[in-house]
């Protein structure tokens, strides 16, 4: 370990009572963070959420309790007060706890009021950021979510919808040719953000890319355009979740990818 | 090393005439993943930008020559076309190449430039994603940058601007009360983002954090609120980069902290 300890070994990292909410990543155990591995090992209480993967939660230590407190889609606000309840309870009783979140714990992760509710009971809450599901997206599509000139911002949002839900979005400021968009838990919403986009504005040839489960062995990958997206989002996506990606950023910059053509080059071996 | 090899020793991780454009993350080594450690420790040649923290850099291994390329403001593009070459020349040149960039490579790291010129040379690319900036000084304000209901967009823009330049940006549809900005080296910009968005009709009074050097040991906060901003920026801040924080995310939630109210409560030892 190159972590410099600044505590003595039976005191390690988390300090009783107090709440680490640690970003795990997109899935991959191997895009955690070094510090996260280290807090997870730490902890002596571990509550995750249903999207973080089991070979995370292989960095705790025998012995530490793991709670499983996410469910998918669906959750009534009750939920998250009970998760709140039961953070608060473990941070009382004196626990090193570690809350676990998929992605970035700051982005779409409902962390305030987890945060909140255990400041309210004097609870001392620390973040370790994670890699965001939008990051790990466009590293697995080979392509960057800014471009000098042409994507100077880059926009996040969530898309949650249940069947028949209408969006409250302002789209036309989203319909912004300069921006690339980030959609989280689009998927059910496909259909309506791309006829809301377009009818904002967005050209229906606008690239877009779809990537369900990113980073994780069962990643799947799709390229289409605005006009095709509906389709594209109900026909080529399992029930993972996905990420829309939307903007000139995600042209396919160079089609032809040749993965090999080195192995053949007289300066290779 | 939990790395599932699935090659020989001899070939590790990176592939001959490959290049790997790799997130530093925010300055923290442990802020790094456990992805980008170990492929910076399997490089053969490292190309790395000014912000890369030293730390960082010593997980290469012995023997492995490590570039720098990064220059603070000022760069001109000839430097870009400097740098792809250089990459292009290691590809070709049979190395096994690692691209360090600052944050994640995908937001708002010039990568498109890099990929675009190497597969024009039909090189190898991949990415690795990193914790991006507006991630990292979240987690040191204990605060997130969204919230369910009244920051439901983050918005990532760069606001780079020499004295005297005049950002060219949408500055109405950036003036939204329900989205987070999270603003990428403004802090020359500073006042003009504040004179700009409160003339689009934010509130002066929406709460601002500034943090500099997010992550390390050199890290500055200061909170404010938009119509201090600009003057807050001038006094409070180094010359360290600084990520601007915009919205009603960045209420400081509960001020107070208590940090060691649980060392002195009957549950905890």
């Amino acid at each position: 370990m190159r972590w410099r300890r600044r505590r003595p070994i039976s005191d390690p990292l988390i300090d009783k009572g107090t709440v680490w909410l640690v970003g795990a990543g997109p899935g991959d155990p191997d895009l955690l963070t070094r510090k996260a591995e280290k807090l997870i090992a730490a902890a002596s209480i571990i509550f995750y959420d249903a999207l973080v993967d089991a070979r995370v939660l292989a960095f705790a230590r025998r012995g530490t309790r793991l709670v499983p407190v996410g469910k998918r889609s669906g959750r009534h606000s009750k939920d998250q007060r009970d998760i709140n309840a039961l953070l608060v309870e473990a941070a009382l009783g004196g626990e090193r706890v570690v809350r676990l979140k998929g992605g970035d714990p700051s982005i779409f992760g409902r962390a305030a009021e987890e945060i909140a509710a255990l400041r309210a009971h004097g609870v001392t809450v620390q973040i370790c950021p994670g890699v965001t599901a939008a990051s790990a997206a466009a590293a697995s599509l080979g392509a960057t979510l800014t471009l000098r000139g042409h994507a100077r911002k880059l926009v996040l949002l969530t898309a949650h919808a249940r069947a028949g839900d209408t969006l409250d979005l302002d789209w036309q400021a989203l319909a912004d040719p300069d921006a690339t968009l980030a959609i989280y838990m689009g998927k059910a919403a496909a259909t309506q953000i791309a006829r809301q986009l377009i009818a904002a504005g967005l050209p229906p040839a606008t690239p877009v890319a779809l990537v369900e489960n990113a980073s994780l062995p069962t990643e799947r990958q799709f390229r289409t355009t605005l006009g095709l997206l509906g389709i594209a989002a109900r026909t080529a996506l399992g029930d993972g979740p996905a990420m829309l990606l939307i903007g000139a950023a995600l042209t396919p910059a160079n089609p032809v990818r040749t993965p090999h053509a080195i192995a053949e080059s007289p300066g290779a071996d």
